[in-house]
C-alpha cells in the first residue's frame, strides 16, 4: 500500500479522540490521516467505562457514528448510592431538568468509529512504529514514522495528539513548555465482566467500610463490577468466588440477595491517577483525551472528556481551515482546560468521598466522608451537585 | 458569701454555652448553678466571630435575652465571595427561601446573658479553681471546687460540661471511654479589630495566591479584618500598616480602594483546629459546645454549634427533670453529633477550599481548588450548598 505524505491534520492515536476527530474533520471537508502504533484488535482490547453524557452522544451523532449507540444503548435517568449497606436513588432527570446518561461501552463507540472510517475509505496506518512529531513549532510540521521496516513522513499543517497518556506526542515537548498536576490514588479497582444479568438496572456506587464498589453493565446481559483493592493485590489472587463473595458483602442486603454470579470473561486490576497537563497546545501541535489528562474512573468522565476535548479541537481546526487564521487556534487550550478541570475536580471529588484511604481504621477524614454522605443523602442542593456533574457540565 | 450545696445541674464554665443552658433551665424551672474558673472579665475579653444563624437567634430569644441582638445586631442577606481579584455575591436569601444571619458579637451574647443571670439572681461561682466532677457514673454526681481557700461540694442530677476545648469535664472522662478525632491546619488567622466602618456592607471571604483573608464586622464602625499567617508569626511582628497593606493586596480592586483604615485595638493570632469527641454523654456527665468540638473559624460554626448542642441538652434535661426517666438523657449525644459533623464538614470544606496550604505553590490540590471555586462561581445548585449550610441546616 502507498502511504499519504501529505494531510491537513495528522492524527497520532486510534482510540476514541483521534477517529472522533478524523469523522468530524472528514465531514467538515478536512483531510486527516491516522496513525497508530497498535493493530486494531489491540485498540478493541482495551476495556474502558461506558457512561455517555448527552454531550458526548450529540458529538457521535454529529460524526455520524450515533446510531448502533441509541438502538443498543441503555438510557439511564439515575444512579444509586449504597453507602453502609443503605441504598438511595440518586434521580439525575429530576435533578437536571430532564437530563440522562447512555451506558454504551467505550469498546463498542471505538468499533463503531472504526467502521464508519472504513466505510469511506480514509487513510489509517496501525502499527506504525517509532511515530515522532516534528517540527510543530513551526508552520509546516512533520511525522515521521516506520511502517513494515520502511521510513515515512508525513507533511501536515497540525498535529493531533490523540495518543493516549504514555503517548509520544506530550512526551515530545519541551519539559519547560508545560505543567503537569498528578495525584495517584493508593489503591486499584478490581474489575470483572461476565456474562451474567446486572443486579440492578441501573449503576450502584457503593461506600463500605471494607472498600468502595461498583455495580455497573454493558448490556442487560453482561455486567461489569469492581472492588476497590490493593494495588499489591493481584487479580489471579482473587478467585471468581472470593472476588463475588466480597462483592456482596459490600451490597446492601437486598442487592446481596439480588446478585446474579458467574464465570469471569476479564479479570483486571486498574491503579487511579488524575493528571492534567497544561497548556494543550505547542505551536502546531494539540493534545486530547488520555494524552492530556487523565481521571480517576469513579464518575467515567475519561471518554466523555476526549469528546469534549475533540469538540473544541475539531473547532478550532475547521475555523483555521476555513479562514487560514491562525488565532483560530488559540483558544482551543484554554477552553478545553475548563471543562477539563472541572470534571477532574468532580472525579477527585467523588472517589474521595467513595473510597477508603485508611483501610479500615477512622480518623478525622472518615468522618468527614461519613459528614459528606450524610448530608448528601439529605440534601436536595447537594444531589443536584452530584447529578449535575455526573451528566456532565456544559461545553 | 454562702455558697449552695445542692442543684439539679451543675454547669461547669461560664462561657455562651454554660449561660444559655443556665437561662433555658431557669426558665423551665429547673435549678442550676454556674461554677467558672475565670472572672466575668476575663471571660468578656474572649474575642470571637458573631454570625448567628437563625436557629440560634431563636434559642437567645427562647432564653429571653435576644432583645438587644434584634436591636443592634445588623440582618445580613449574603455576603461575598473574592477570588484572585475578582468578587461575587453569595444570595444566602435568594439561595435559601429568605433566610438570613445577624452580625453580632459573641462578647455581646456573653454580656446579654450575665445580664439576664444577673438579673434573675441565680448563682454564679467565678474564680472557682481545682474543679473537679465526680461519681458522674453514677445518680448523684457530684462537683468539688475551691473558692476563696476553702474547699467546697456541689451535689447534683447532672453535670454540664460547657468548659470549653481545655476544661476539666472532657478530661475527667477515662480514655478508654471517649474517641477524639483532630485535624491541626497548618496556619493561622492573624486578626485585628479597628474602629473603622467596614470596607462592605455585607462578609467578604477572599482567596488569594498570597492567602486567604476575611473582612467582618461587628458593627457599623467597628471591623474586624483577618489574614491567614503563617503560624510561626506573631501579632507584635505585624504592624498595623504592614497588616492593611496585605490586607489590601489580597482584596479586589474596589474593596482595596474601598479599605478604610485605622489603628488596631486587638491583634491576635489564633490557630486553626478541627476537633469532635464522641460520645457526648458519660453516666450524668454530658459535653456541650468547645468542650466537645472546635471548628476552624470559616463560616463561623463555633458559637452556632455551642447553641444547638444546649438545645439539645435542655430538651434531654427537661425530659428528665419532668419524668425522672433515665432514657430522656439516651438521645442527647447522637443528636448532637449528627449536626455537629454536618457543621465540622462544612467549616472543613470551606477552610480547605479557601486557604493556601503551600505558600504560592501550585500542585494538584491547588488545582482542585481553583475549579472547586470556579465551577462554585457559576453553579446555582454549589452556591445553594455554601448558602444552606452557612445559615445553617435545619435542627
Amino acid at each position: 500500500m502507498s502511504l499519504p505524505t501529505r494531510t491537513q491534520v495528522a492524527i497520532i492515536g486510534a482510540g476514541p479522540a483521534g477517529l472522533l476527530l478524523g469523522q468530524l474533520l472528514h465531514r467538515a471537508g478536512i483531510d486527516a490521516v491516522i496513525l497508530e502504533q497498535r493493530s486494531p484488535d489491540y485498540v478493541l482490547s482495551r476495556i474502558r467505562a461506558g457512561v455517555i453524557e448527552q454531550t458526548t452522544a450529540d458529538q457521535l451523532a454529529q460524526a455520524g457514528v450515533a446510531e448502533r449507540m441509541h438502538r443498543e444503548g441503555l438510557i439511564h435517568h439515575g444512579f444509586s448510592l449504597c453507602v453502609d449497606g443503605q441504598r438511595q436513588r440518586i434521580d439525575l432527570s429530576e435533578r437536571t431538568g430532564g437530563q440522562s446518561v447512555i451506558v454504551y461501552g467505550q469498546t463498542e463507540i471505538t468499533r463503531d468509529l472504526m467502521a464508519a472510517r472504513a466505510a469511506t475509505g480514509l487513510p489509517t496506518v496501525y502499527e506504525a512504529s517509532n511515530v515522532t512529531p516534528l517540527d510543530f513549532d513551526s508552520p509546516h510540521p512533520r511525522v515521521r514514522f516506520e511502517k513494515d521496516g520502511q521510513t515515512h513522513e508525513l507533511a501536515c499543517d497540525i498535529i493531533a495528539g490523540c495518543d493516549g497518556f504514555h503517548g509520544v506526542c506530550r512526551a515530545s515537548v519541551p519539559a519547560t513548555a508545560i505543567q503537569q498536576y498528578e495525584k495517584v490514588y493508593p489503591f486499584g479497582w478490581l474489575g470483572v465482566l461476565a456474562d451474567v444479568p446486572p443486579v440492578d438496572d441501573e449503576l450502584i456506587y457503593v461506600r463500605h467500610a471494607r472498600g468502595f464498589a461498583l455495580c455497573s453493565m454493558r448490556s442487560r446481559t453482561r455486567s461489569r463490577y469492581y472492588l476497590q483493592c490493593s494495588l499489591a493485590d493481584s487479580p489471579d489472587a482473587w478467585s471468581d468466588d472470593a472476588f463475588w463473595a466480597e462483592l456482596r458483602r459490600r451490597l446492601d442486603p437486598q442487592a446481596a440477595a439480588a446478585l446474579v454470579t458467574g464465570p469471569s470473561i476479564e479479570k483486571s486490576i486498574a491503579p487511579l491517577r488524575s493528571f492534567v497537563a497544561e497548556p494543550l497546545r505547542f505551536g502546531r501541535l494539540f493534545l486530547a483525551g488520555d494524552a492530556a489528562h487523565i481521571v480517576p474512573p469513579t464518575g467515567a468522565k475519561g471518554l466523555n472528556l476526549a469528546a469534549s476535548d475533540v469538540g473544541y479541537l475539531f473547532e478550532a481546526i475547521a475555523g483555521f481551515a476555513r479562514s487560514g487564521q491562525e488565532d483560530e487556534l488559540a483558544h482551543y487550550s484554554t477552553r478545553a482546560l475548563a471543562r477539563i478541570w472541572k470534571a477532574e475536580r468532580f472525579s477527585w471529588w467523588f472517589t474521595s468521598l467513595m473510597h477508603r484511604f485508611n483501610g479500615e481504621a477512622v480518623g478525622f477524614d472518615e468522618k468527614m466522608q461519613d459528614a459528606e454522605l450524610a448530608y448528601l443523602m439529605n440534601s436536595d442542593a447537594a444531589q443536584t451537585v452530584l447529578a449535575e456533574n455526573y451528566v456532565g457540565l456544559g461545553l
